[in-house]
């Protein structure tokens, strides 16, 4: 895993540490993963700000999740208020969850749609390429090479950025991402829908057909190409003429993350059949949905019924609603698309300093920083992004790393993440450059 | 599905209602169901009772989620508390996981365990099969007739329950249920290792093997089966045998439900090699988990990582020990067996004066009625069941059904349902049985 502590070296750490990962792996078992070559502890946070348990300072520019920041008062407030009233499921009627549903909706340009809830993003691709396969009668899922989509076995099936052992579902099929530090963008939207249509002609050979594509449209596991945004109609205009359905994965790229738009898709103007979100739903509460034309459900909502115990309840919408009202109340987008802008300015900056530094992309807080050895071959440099990522974790600044080849720094702080917060990244990032 | 209410029949209800059943098939779309014939719509509940926007009660004889009762103050707190001071994930070091963990993993007899977070009950079936087929090397599963263990791809795939048009896996096998009103209870043990022994070599003849047998020791959809309890470990010998694995799914029986244990499969006396849980974990709060044997794990952690957004995250484990702590405190699994006794009499009791009731079983407060049209045919009446249910709730009394036939009223209140409470009930539905 990138970023992923190996416990083969837990010796190296304190022996505090050490007990706490012995403690872990004892505990949790094998297929938990830590970040960092020595793992952070965490205690309490607040803002952009987490505190370990010594009150170790810790400027946070990775979660993506706590998107309105740690501890937001005002979703704390509404989880709270909402779990001393009523915690309960969509089996009775309850107004909460249509006022919301009305809201979210709302957000999205084009036809009118229908929202259904689960608690994880992985739930809502789960769910989403389910209907995908029923609507369609179609068996084959396309998705980009490092794609993540989640962790149920539908969803593990087409996220190759589970690793090579982790087993791919029969009818899934690969393409290159969209690659804008190799390809050249003139023609990348025709490049990328040749690419497509190549894995449709093999599943129509097997008999499998297209149930659908999905991608987040930051191709965030592949590396983050955030452009250019004219590339994926014509993949939505090859899979539709295969019968497909195009699947927008927003659960990273949604919720103004883009700084350009509240969602990802909306940057490259096409109308998706699916839409899919979850992570900075409710600011670390557990809800996502999946978000559908109608035509689409018909036929599932048909033949079987979706009900989810959790997804939808009560307190769930109750933590969305403050969510979506503190992104529009304290303008978060317009936040992301400022600092973000800021950020990427920076690093530029610093690229001029450093030959390292191969390539600066990215939109809103979404930025990639891609190192490489050589920037005439762009030979990437996975150790160069490893030692930036934990130089800036032993300065106490949070991000990662991603990517095939696990060489582009990832940079997603939460939306409230200011200026000066810019500023003391872009500082520390320099300090540590200047040591590789 | 069993106490659905048909959209078709809107035009009886409520102006009040019918505009908010027309706003939610709008908004969710036709995949969402609503229970009774007159949805109840729910706007705040403590303890066991539920109030609508208009202030009437409802007493709440089933929801099985809120098993500490409806907005427990503890529960609340902590949840307020954590949500207060910080809301992150797994790949940091936190003390709260580890502490739920070892406690939570203290509550199994046998060897030790491992424990892995999930958000729902469905994640974590999903995750335990997936972990069966890489563990084993086999791709079958076998489950009962009626069965219910989740709504991801994998799992709806072995979830019969959903009905006829919600598709099951390829290498998925049904056994019936052991259904102790129509079966002589003498050798079931036996009669079920042989039913599932034919499922096996079904499954070793295509060349799949046997994964896992999964099933939920109470049989909650095909009916509750609460007894014998001595009829799982001859299906455990005949899965081992064959080189499965058995998953005791505890979403339903767990926690105290049975009465008799804080685990339903331990009335039985096995040793699962994964349990999973989730619905009253966290009394609401989304959390879930699977528990396994270590080297059930060890393949699949070396091969794969599991992460989970949200799974285990510092709320989910501080409700989840909240509702573990309140479980211990007011005694509550001792409260399931004494209230479920009396409400089990009582029924029985029921039974002297309506023939229309065939039996009464359960264990703790999981109880099930069984109403048929004629005692000596055991025709199974499901209108009856209909009429008590939806007579119950016009008193405002919420129970459900279950089973093949949709005729087994159930009742499975919050575990802090008392004497008083299980009076209510049955004066009530004395009351109903007498219209029928």
């Amino acid at each position: 895993m990138v970023n992923g502590f190996d416990p083969a070296t837990a010796s190296n750490l304190t022996p505090e540490s050490r007990k706490l990962v012995e403690r872990r792996i004892a505990l949790l078992g094998p297929a938990y993963r830590l970040f960092y070559k020595d793992p952070v502890e965490v205690a309490r946070a607040s803002g952009v700000l987490l505190y370990d348990s010594e009150g170790n300072e810790y400027l946070d520019a990775y979660n993506n999740v706590v998107s309105v920041g740690h501890c937001h008062p005002k979703v704390v407030d509404a989880i709270t208020k909402q779990a001393q009233t009523i915690c309960t499921h969509t089996r009775y009627i309850q107004k909460g969850i249509l006022d919301y549903a009305e809201q979210l909706l709302a957000t999205f340009d084009g036809p009118a749609r229908h929202a259904m809830f689960t608690c994880t993003g992985s739930e809502a691709n789960d769910l989403a390429v389910r209907m995908a396969k029923h609507h369609t009668g179609n068996q084959g899922i396309i998705i980009t090479d490092e794609a993540y989509h989640g962790n149920s076995e539908l969803s593990a099936g087409f996220s190759p950025s589970l690793g090579p052992y982790s087993p791919l579902g029969t009818f899934v099929r690969r393409v290159p991402a969209p690659d804008s530090y190799r390809i050249a963008p003139e023609n990348m939207g025709q490049w990328m829908a040749e690419k497509v249509s190549e894995q449709i002609v093999d599943l129509q050979r097997r008999g499998a057909g297209v149930a659908c594509f999905i991608a987040d449209s930051m191709f965030s596991s592949d590396g983050i190409f955030s452009h250019p945004t004219n590339l994926l109609q014509p993949v939505v205009d090859v899979i539709h003429k295969a019968g497909g359905i195009y699947i927008a994965d927003e659960v990273q790229s949604g919720f103004g993350r883009s700084g350009e738009k509240l969602w990802g898709y909306q940057r490259h103007g096409i109308t998706p059949d699916i839409i899919t979100m979850g992570k900075p739903m409710g600011n670390g509460y557990p809800v996502a949905a999946a978000v559908m034309l109608p035509e689409i459900v018909e036929k599932f909502g048909r033949d079987n019924r979706y009900f989810n115990t959790f997804g939808g309840n009560t307190v769930a919408m109750a933590a969305a609603q403050a969510v979506l009202n503190v992104i529009k109340d304290e303008q978060l987008v317009e936040n992301s698309l400022k600092v973000g802008k800021m950020l990427r300015e920076g690093f530029e900056a610093l690229a001029k300093k450093y030959q390292g530094i191969g390539d600066v992309r990215g939109s809103g807080l979404y930025i990639g920083v891609e190192m490489v050895k050589d920037r005439s071959t762009k030979e990437p440099d996975a150790a160069a992004a490893a030692a930036v990522v934990n130089g800036l974790r032993a300065r106490r600044v949070l991000i990662s790393a991603t990517g095939a080849a696990a060489n582009t720094l990832k940079i997603r702080p939460p939306l409230v993440f200011s200026a000066a917060h810019a500023d003391r990244l872009l500082t520390e990032a320099d300090a540590v450059f200047a040591t590789l």
